[in-house]
């Protein structure tokens, strides 16, 4: 992979301030395989960083933990496509620290996308998102835990993604899984022309 | 959900013959997040149902009891939406089985597409997927696990898709976010018009 293969696109998974099931805001525990999958589709879409955001130190010490295994531990020889996927991946404090971060490396303050399970007045499209990551400015993609990022959040972003809905009604895909149809959506496209 | 929402698509997820990290053909072992995870995807599509497929007696016990947790123990009412996924999940043997079962219930033999991570001389675009698609025939997307699906099943398909290329050469997406990501660009539509 060349350098210039970097898309102008970061990657937050949040895990405070979050809901939980019942309505409280909470800091939802590191879901280690979150990680892990988050890392190689971030990857696969050449994400800039992906950043696991908690605030609490011992869920940060369990990522790090687990991510030095495949870095530098006897992973990092079973399975070195697991080390390329952990290269670009970071634990930090809060959501101001990422934006901090970026707007270090990249020279620009990013420009908020959240995509939400709700829809709000001003949810806009996949399409209207492609074309708003078009030119150089640096955008940060925020995916929340639990049940949901708090609201002030999620309002004060610079774009609110709609809803993937599916075919049915239901609701309820894993964070993962959302996160690979996103950036799919924003940053994927056909291979073979027909 | 109404019983019209249902698409003319099932999915089976592969665990014998695939290849394991040296090449030789081998039955890999059933990950119940992978069940899990695409249960929920399979649902928000309104996929028919998905079928895991393992001729290993107790792999077959292990994912019926973990089903059987969701659909009718403790789990069913400390998460419903869970159960919902799994009522459209199936343990079978063997491939054949899964061919049988939709034929039986959907009246014709289904057609199969094979998303590959290997580009073939016939692999086909998402685009020329999503319109053989069109129509009541029913089609059978088959997922392998391990290192990829025996290649003699592969170059059967009636249809092989187009490998996933993301932006950086990195080929490693975890199955289940393949699984969330064709599913998305086969059956998948923008919610909002702008």
């Amino acid at each position: 992979m060349t350098e210039s293969a970097q898309t102008n696109i970061d990657v937050a998974l949040v895990h405070f301030p979050v809901y939980n099931k019942t309505g409280d805001i909470v800091t939802s525990s590191v879901t280690t395989l979150d990680v892990h999958d988050i890392s190689r589709i971030c990857r696969t879409f050449a994400v800039g960083t992906f950043y696991v955001v908690t605030p609490l130190e011992t869920q940060q010490k369990l990522v790090r933990r687990m991510m030095e295994h495949w870095l530098e531990g006897y992973g990092s020889e079973y399975n070195p496509t697991r080390k390329e996927a952990f290269l670009t991946t970071r634990v930090v404090n809060v959501l101001d620290d990422v934006v901090a971060d970026i707007t270090e490396h990249r020279g620009a303050r990013p420009r908020t996308i959240i995509p939400s399970a709700k829809r709000y007045p001003k949810s806009r499209s996949y399409q209207a998102a492609r074309v708003a990551l078009n030119g150089d400015h640096p955008h940060l993609l925020v995916f929340g835990t639990g049940w949901g990022l708090e609201k002030g959040i999620v309002e004060r972003a610079d774009m609110i993604l709609a809803p993937i809905e599916g075919l049915s009604g239901y609701n309820h895909l894993p964070v993962r899984a959302a996160v690979a149809i996103i950036l799919d959506r924003l940053l994927g496209r056909e291979t073979l022309a027909e």
